[in-house]
């Protein structure tokens, strides 16, 4: 047991800070974005203040109405905290007081287990799940700490005693599983009750909040900061979840830093925090959306708040760079903060710089040795062309079978693209907003990626233990240069099969663009069907084969393994085993060449068979197919090309300019090809036992 | 025989006018939209004078490359003259010069059918029809004006006897009939001829353009002035060829105005040229996309260049009012010309207002008596309900068999869209950029849009001639109050039925969105099957009745109409013959509640079946369907409601606040039902033989 926190007589001092309330609060009247950030609050606290209080009995799902109340409930205590500092106006406080005091009044005699919780996660108390419940506490509890001062000693005893402590009784011991849980719930768990911890000037509670129920630091946020993260930040979860999971940790990073310094949470394990909201937007294509790997809902960009308050605090308290701003910038708002005032304030003073997104490999696992996310970019970030490469670890629970798999971006759009989550997000006719049935048979399935598929099913056979337990092995990364590249290889995925997979962007002097280059091989003595999808976004326009769609019946491509939501669109066996698919979208043209050996099949498929309750989005693939193969090498070069410029009804560059694809050769120990680039003749090999000489481009 | 124009004597006298080009060299570095304009279109004259002269042998179809060589050339010479005449440098001259002497040393040797003509239009000498030729000369005609004084007199008269004039013979002459034609490819061609003519001082020709190759003013532009708009200023080929019919009309007007302004060209007609451009802007949807109807390419905007021409003109020289430079705006530019600097000018004086969009029944046929289109709105230009009625005639070869269609827009998006063509625009794997196979087969066919179908069969059975001969009675149009609403009838469509349409947007204190009522009513002795389509955007997220999608096996529709391009996706009885159907379509939800009788189904499709070559574009359908029934009424009620926010994982008002859809009456003298709407209940009634009465809200 420690003593009392000093800081702890002073409110409020989180986000906001009473050392630093005076120039916010000028800041608010001087700096734009800082003057609209502060106008949407408290336009937000007005509207709670004119309304009616109400603080219904918990009673649904996911976006339904009392879940959506409870939901407004914080952002409006948030809000009126704000409010009331800034501005100063007794009825934001009093505001806050009565929703506290309203909840006051009923938390107790709720069910201890919400009427609609399931199985899967640990019941809260207001919401359906204890995770909800702590995002609530998160938020209200900053709310409380704002109006503090402004309310009288017998309402705060009513508000803590019969609030509060039951809130955080109710996380450390009835959730207690969640709490010490090394996972994003358990970071809000014990953010949650850390924020509590030292708003109430409870060091018992921060204590375990830090290191867990029983304060042995098996578990708790140190903990966590040590797992949940790899070296370089990376949460194994992936970029949507760890966009999540990064406001908690953000949000108690701060608050620990106010109440005790000494603790140097900021530069805890080589600053792994900062490490990791670099790490977020990194995990972006240019246009801000987030990678959609694993389970992800796909609209999600570094706008959403969680990256609000990372990119205030690294800017403002650890020493990031100017081209923060530029994110601060197409975020459009700042946290009404000590830190968001110097974000808008440097705005304001002209410092901004675009954004750097760069090319890089980022290690996954605690120990930064289970494999890793690799990016290639290319071009300004108006018109960057951005692959994904997918040799990650499994990412846990929310992890998608899909090892190697590629995205490809270009032109601010997805070209080679992943379905991401299964999930009407707090739609409630669509299974309360949570994650469809779909999402496990469609979603999670290899076949769903732009990645090898072996005899029909999934890697790991869609066993989450066996996936968990394995990683693909990094074999090259080079991120600049004209051959950019990555290779890694997966033993694992599917018995008796080792793949490497070796992705580029090759910028030859000839076009603008760079290729995408990619080359798949499988090895094995045994006989295998090899199917290798591009889920493509528009509408194929050329091919140099006849594509012959069915035209009076479909029928789903499989019965498992995802197979069974693919409708069969066309099957037909390409002469000679290579040729050309051109797909038309978003005004420019992608035209894969591949080569695949003698003989190849050109599948498409279109997603939707299987699918009674309409849960399933329109997707496209074109598969690469061969059967009774043993070992086995796709190769392909997508060259970005022309322009449709439909207001002026012009067409340009609708060819492919890249021709001549020619297998040199095709071996377990290297790959190599060559084409044709306007009448000039490239040839590149792949060396997959020399690591210093692993690629090699010879014009 | 009339004597020689005085004006003839001075170049240029088209867009830019001797008189007006030092004011327009000044706005040039004056006013930031011309400045603007003028540089892009000095950066297209560099590159071409930067580049080599390449004239080739016509030889490809649409899209082809030379195709699109001739097309970049006509451009070029038109960028340089303007160039020329800003800059005064010589460069630009000599560029159109030798592009022209290289022309008029090869024209006369090409063949005068070209090797990609079709049956199905008349052939061209540089493009595969004489309509891209017209174009050509259209622009060519104007770059020589603007250089001609820095031609030497040889020169010209080479590139006069050697290119023009046979270019005039070769329009008036082998294609005599497309030149006599009232037709917007006639209004090319006459257009290109009265330039050509006034440019080089051959009254004989303008003669012929004004009043056709025999003089008798039965063709030629007058004619066309008088046959091809609607008094409103409507073009029976609807918006999309409206738009595209406008640039030569507008740019010959102003030619004439220039060189004979005693024929007061823009008074023709009670100024219906002015009109048709009003009616031009007033067909798009406030993002500016023209409403596809017939068929249209669907990201065609009034930013097109036909639309700046307009713009600029009717601002400039017929007295427009203010909220054009609101359209000027985001055109983004304006014509290089006297016209553009006025545009460019008052908007730097900030003169510019929103743009006003209105509520209006545009009518159809040369006396203003064929039917027309109606189109409701309701809501500011950022957030713009609007209804689009299409009960004009069938508008020739290009009209769809699209009776008493209706279009649907709502928060910037289609919400129940028309399919527009079935045409990949010059992309030239996709039949030469042409019109496809499945603009017959689907995109023209009745059940391709939001109207009714009747045992499974098209409009007038898709006879062009049959359907040509009839058009549709407008019963009433009310363009604004509480109820805004349309309603017509066509009795000649399907034998023995008679169908009354009418669409309201209803606008009720309870909502901030108005309801779209429709209420589709068709008569007929006999029994018939009535498919009602509403093709819709977005995912289906929620309905009263259980959705059972086919699982194992996708079948066609049907064998012909468009049927046989539809996949079968559902095909639900829905118990009491009402319900609702909720979609989700950029962030918001529709919700449309039905009624339609004791025994209704409604059935989703998709589009795709019988496409072999992958030439239909995804779509989808929910249809309101009975069979066996003589007299018919569908009513539904679609609620624009709620918000999703991606960003911050929020959705709100997902369930519709309609309920109680309670049919009252549906005979063939009207139709009145009540609905409730926040336990408000109201009714509606129809009287369709009272037009002083033909609807009332009762509350
Ligand atoms: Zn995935
Ligand atoms: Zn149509």
């Amino acid at each position: 047991q420690f003593s009392l926190f000093l800081a702890a007589q002073e409110h409020p001092n989180i986000m906001l800070t009473k050392a630093g309330i005076d120039n916010v609060r000028k800041g608010c009247t001087q700096y734009p974005l800082l003057q609209q950030s502060f106008a949407q609050v408290k336009d937000a606290a007005d509207k709670a203040v004119e309304g009616k209080i109400n603080i219904p009995v918990p009673k649904d799902g996911g976006g339904g109405p009392s879940h959506e109340q409870h939901k407004r409930n914080y952002q409006n205590v948030l809000a009126c905290g704000v409010a009331y500092q800034i501005s100063g106006d007794a009825k934001y406080a009093s505001y806050v007081r009565d929703v506290l005091l309203g909840y006051a009044a009923q938390y107790e005699k709720w069910l201890v287990v919400h009427p609609k919780s399931k199985a899967s996660n640990q019941a809260g108390r207001i919401f359906w799940q204890i995770l909800n419940d702590c995002v609530w506490q998160v938020n209200v509890i900053q709310g409380y700490d704002m109006v503090y001062d402004a309310i009288t000693p017998r309402d705060r005893k009513t508000i803590e005693n019969k609030l509060f402590v039951p809130v955080l009784k109710f996380i450390t011991e009835n959730s207690k599983e969640t709490f010490n849980r090394i996972h994003n719930h358990g970071t809000w768990a014990v953010a949650a009750v850390g924020l509590t911890g030292y708003v109430l000037n409870k060091p018992d509670y921060v204590e375990m909040a830090l290191k867990g129920s029983d304060k042995s630091g098996k578990t708790g946020y140190l903990a966590q900061l040590d797992q949940l993260f790899s070296p370089d930040g990376y949460y194994t979860e992936g970029p949507y979840y760890q966009r999540y999971a990064l406001l908690p940790f953000v949000i108690f990073a701060k608050a620990i830093n106010q109440y005790q310094p000494e603790r140097h949470i900021y530069e805890y394990r080589n600053k792994v925090l900062e490490k990791a909201i670099n790490t977020s937007l990194q995990s972006t294509y240019s246009t801000g959306v987030f990678f959609p790997i694993n389970d992800a809902i796909k609209d999600k960009t570094f706008e959403s708040a969680e990256l609000v308050y990372g990119v205030d605090l690294i800017y403002a308290e650890m020493g990031g760079k100017a081209d923060l701003l530029d994110v601060a910038q197409k975020q459009g708002r700042v946290i009404v903060s000590d830190a968001g005032l110097k974000v808008a304030k440097d705005i304001t003073e002209g410092k901004a710089k675009p954004f750097q997104y760069k090319s890089l490999i980022i290690t996954d696992g605690a120990a930064g040795n289970e494999g890793g996310l690799a990016v290639l970019r290319s071009g300004s970030n108006n018109d960057q062309q951005c692959l994904v490469f997918k040799a990650a670890s499994q990412g846990m629970g929310h992890g998608h079978f899909d090892r190697l798999n590629i995205l490809y971006y270009d032109n601010g759009s997805e070209v080679f693209s992943d379905y991401g989550a299964a999930r009407f997000i707090n739609i409630e006719s669509k299974n309360d907003g949570e994650y469809l049935p779909e999402n496990k048979t469609w979603a999670k399935q290899t076949v769903a990626h732009n990645t090898l598929v072996v005899d029909k099913t999934s890697a790991f056979k869609a066993n989450l233990n066996e996936a968990q337990s394995h990683y693909p092995e990094i074999l090259y990364f080079k991120g600049d240069g004209e051959v950019q590249a990555v290779s890694a290889r997966e033993d694992k995925a599917f018995p008796g099969v080792s793949m490497v997979r070796t992705s580029v962007l090759l910028h030859l002097p000839e076009l603008t663009k760079a290729l995408l280059v990619d080359v798949y091989k499988a090895e094995s003595s045994a006989a295998h069907t090899y199917d290798l999808p591009f889920w493509y976004n528009g509408y194929v326009t050329d091919a140099s084969f006849k594509i012959n769609a069915f035209t009076d019946q479909l029928r789903p491509a499989g019965t498992k393994y995802g197979y069974e939501h693919l409708w069969m669109n066309s099957n037909d066996s390409v002469p000679g085993g290579s040729g050309y698919i051109t797909v038309m979208n978003n005004k420019r043209f992608y035209t894969t060449h591949f080569a695949g050996g003698s003989v190849l099949n050109v599948k498409t498929v279109s997603l939707g068979a299987n699918d009674p309750n309409y849960n399933l989005l329109n997707a496209k693939a074109f598969i690469l197919s061969r059967s009774q193969s043993h070992d086995q090498t796709f190769i392909s070069i997508t060259e970005s090309h022309g322009l449709v410029d439909a207001i002026a009804e012009t067409t340009t560059g609708a060819k492919s300019t890249v021709s001549g694809l020619k297998v040199i050769k095709a071996d377990r120990d290297g790959t190599s090809f060559s084409f044709e680039v306007q009448g000039k003749v490239y040839q590149l090999i792949m060396n997959y036992t020399d690591k210093n000489n692993f690629i090699q481009l010879i014009k």
